[in-house]
Order: structure tokens, then C-alpha cells, then sequence
């Protein structure tokens, strides 16, 4: 059985792209925060249950890498799956995809963050459930 | 005695274009926005203390006219001014130029309101204070 | 026979909201080209195609009235219509919807242009069968 | 003798925020760009000569540490430097601040593209130039 995964669609709008007549790489780390909210919810909890509790995952890392270019018009596929579970943080992996090509690969790290920005500890069953999804990348 | 006026210089970051090579109309009202928050701070109050008391100029309308597009690189020059001023409603004129060219003129409406977006009556002492302000566009 | 309306869904991203805690009122602007994009494409020609031409549909005029905040993670239909068609001009209705609540309406005014920003006007055929999608707000 | 960086001053505008009412990560990226291209022209060449020779730093990997929120006013300094040249390659280092706090740290990682995104190597005496201009980060 494979770890859950939860992949989007989207496609490019014209206010995504710059004057290099491609999607500005600024816009990609929008696009994991897309895929990220999707999978909170489809196998966690929905991102505003965690704002109703005062609590954000807030981005403590963020790495991209660019291989390909995306263009306005561009049918996206972006792909995330959890990739490690901490006491008070997350890892999680990202593909942005065109088809077969693979555009761009990330990883974001996560603190649970009270709403003054302090760490907060993953309640128990919460971590043991999350630990339960981690994948590793396809 | 000229009512007065809030410039700013803003040059065209590469992130503010698309790939029409020109700067996307959408962020001719972030423009606007950076030179309000200016004028406020110039000539009223800062946002922020806006913010601590609860309140914000919540914006109900907006109107761009387009003339001449920015590139990357452009150095620009952003004004407005005070053109009405209601029992709870502002209405800024702007200018958007480049050297001698016009590029863009603009009205913003907004509404004081409190933290829930009901509207809140401007304080008589403000509401006068800001009648003084009230500018023609040049 | 109603005149063709195009209307989309759109799921309130994270990114799009500002420190009032609703939808920063620049990203409507942007709203309102997701829906006239998919418009043209349903009624028209891809917006790729006129690109390819060497064409745009340059913005000119931008209005928005906004009436209601949209907040994160709301479920949002936005439409859009035609409204007007001159000899290389276009001008586009829009509304932005949450359930039965009206957000915003808009419209906007299109000027078609070459690569050098020149006006160039619509073929007959093309500004005949544009002509015939006009369409009366709802 | 130091090796050369470039320091902007920004002030944090409201549309840099989110509904955590700090700014939103995706934004630093920008900020980068920011600094980047400054940088570029006060110690190489204004990114429009590159442009206009058919030529862009494509970015290849962008990685940012986040360590404390900036909010709306805020003034950052941010500062970069040349952390390594390839044969066809940059890697620039980054360090967001607030008066003495460090709020962020990143670096990317550049190819020298033509405008159909091949490589293109760096002109031998462009390198060696940009090699002298190499710094550890402060």
C-alpha cells in the first residue's frame, strides 16, 4: 500500500508568468502552499481547523529546485507527500509536473506555531497519525 | 497653498511583470496602495495605528485607467491625494508617471470600518482634519 | 436564448489573503483576467492564439466594486460577460459570487494591440461574431 | 578588503501580508530577486544589458531559511553576495534583517540561459570578473 499523496491540477495563468515570458519562480513556492492545504485535508485536518486552535504550520525552510520552465497555459500537475514527522514539525516533498516532464522538484519544513509564533508540540495520537502517512518521494 | 500630495519613486522589479514584457495591471493597485499608506502616514495618521485601534479603510472601490505601459527597470513616480471626504468614506486620486509620461490615473473609495467590517463614522475632529487635505488632481 | 456567460470556481488560496484577514483587494484584478481567459477560450479563441498572432487584449479600464470580503479557503464562482464590442475594443462585465452573496462586480475595458502596444482593429468577421455574444448583467 | 554586497532597505507594504498577519514566504523569494538584481548592476552589468543580449540568470535552486516573521512597516535590510562562479553559473548568498535581528538567510543558484532556456557559458573575462567579486557571508 502505498503512502498517501495528494496531487492537484492547475493550470498557468497569465499573471503567474514575467517578462522571460515563463512562470516567475517566486509563483512555485504559491503552488506548493496550494498542494500542501489540499493534503492537510484530504489526510489530516482542513488547514482553518488549525487556525480556529490558534495554531499555523509555519514555513521555517523552503527549497525549490527548477529543472524546466512552465508557460502561461500550462496544464500542472503538482504532487506532495509528507516526508518526516517531528516533535513540533513537518517535512514535506513536492513534484511540479507537465506531463511526463518533470518541471521542478521542493521540500518545505513546517513548525507548529502558536499565534505568537511559538512552538508547539504535535498532541500524540496527532504525531502517531501523521507518522503513519509519511511517504517517500515516487 | 497646494492641498497636499504624497509621491513616492517606485522602480519596476523584474517579479512585477508578465509575459507581455510589461508590468500586469494588477499591480498598479499595489501601487496605489504604497503611496496611500504614505499619504496617511505623511498627513493623518500611520495604517498601523489604524490597525492598533481596531480599524482599517477597507477599499470598495477601485478604478484604473490605463494609458501607457512600464517596463522592468522604469522609474516611476506614484502620487495621490485626498479627493472627498465623507461621514465615513475616503476618496484618494492618483497619478502614476514616468519622467513627463502618464501611464496611469486611479481613484480609490474606502470605508472606515472595524475589525467585523462594519463601518465606523470618521471621529469629527479627524473628519475635519482631513477636509483640510482635500486636493484637486493637477 | 440568454448571451454567453462564462463562469469558473475558485477555491480562496492561503497567499491571497492579507493581514485584515481577507482576500487583499489587488488579487480580485486577478480574478477578474481567470475568468475573461476562460471566456475567450469558451467563446472565442484561446488567449495562446492571439499571442501567437502577435496580439493582446491590453487593459485600458479596470473597475471593481467591492461589497463583501472573501476569506481563506472560501468557495467563490466568478463570471464574466461581454458587454460591449467597438472597433478594437471590448469591454467585459464580471461578478464575484459566495453562494448567494455578491462579493464584487466589475468590469473592464480591452483595447486590442500589437507587440509594439499599437492599436490594431478587430477583423469584421471576428468583431461580427463577438457582437453577437453581448450579453446584458444579470 | 571586503568583498562587495548590496544592501537594499525595504519597507514591508500591507500586500506583502497574510492572514497570519506576518509576510507570506513566498514573498522573500521577491525580496531576493530584489537585492539580486541590484547587486548585479551596482558590481556587473544592469540585468537589462543581459536582457537585451538575449540572456537571463534563469534561477536553478532557491533555498531560504526562515527564522522570525516580518510584518506589515517593517523596514528589512537585505543584503546579498557572490558565493560562487561557474562555468556557466552563479550561486548568491542572502541574509534578511531587521535592525539586529536576522529574520532570514537564503541563497540560489543561477544558469546563464539564452531565451531558449540553453545554457550559455559565462564570456572568460565576465567570469574571472565575477570571481574576484566572490564573499564569504558576513
Amino acid at each position: 500500500v502505498p503512502a498517501p499523496e495528494t496531487a492537484i491540477r492547475y493550470r498557468v495563468p497569465f499573471f503567474d508568468t514575467d517578462a522571460m515570458q515563463v512562470v516567475h519562480h517566486a509563483n512555485y513556492v504559491r503552488y506548493l502552499e496550494l498542494v500542501r492545504v489540499q493534503y492537510l485535508e484530504d489526510h489530516d485536518a482542513p488547514y482553518a481547523r488549525y487556525i480556529e486552535q490558534g495554531l499555523h504550520f509555519a514555513v521555517t525552510r523552503c527549497e525549490v529546485h527548477y529543472r524546466r520552465p512552465a508557460r502561461f497555459g500550462d496544464e500542472l500537475v503538482i504532487r506532495c507527500w509528507l516526508q518526516r514527522v517531528g516533535g513540533a514539525s513537518l517535512e514535506i516533498g513536492y513534484a511540479i509536473e507537465r506531463g511526463e516532464e518533470r518541471l521542478a522538484t521542493a521540500r518545505t519544513q513546517h513548525a507548529l506555531v502558536d499565534l505568537d509564533g511559538r512552538p508547539v508540540r504535535l498532541a500524540p495520537e496527532r504525531r502517531t497519525a501523521l507518522q503513519r502517512l509519511v511517504a517517500q518521494p515516487r
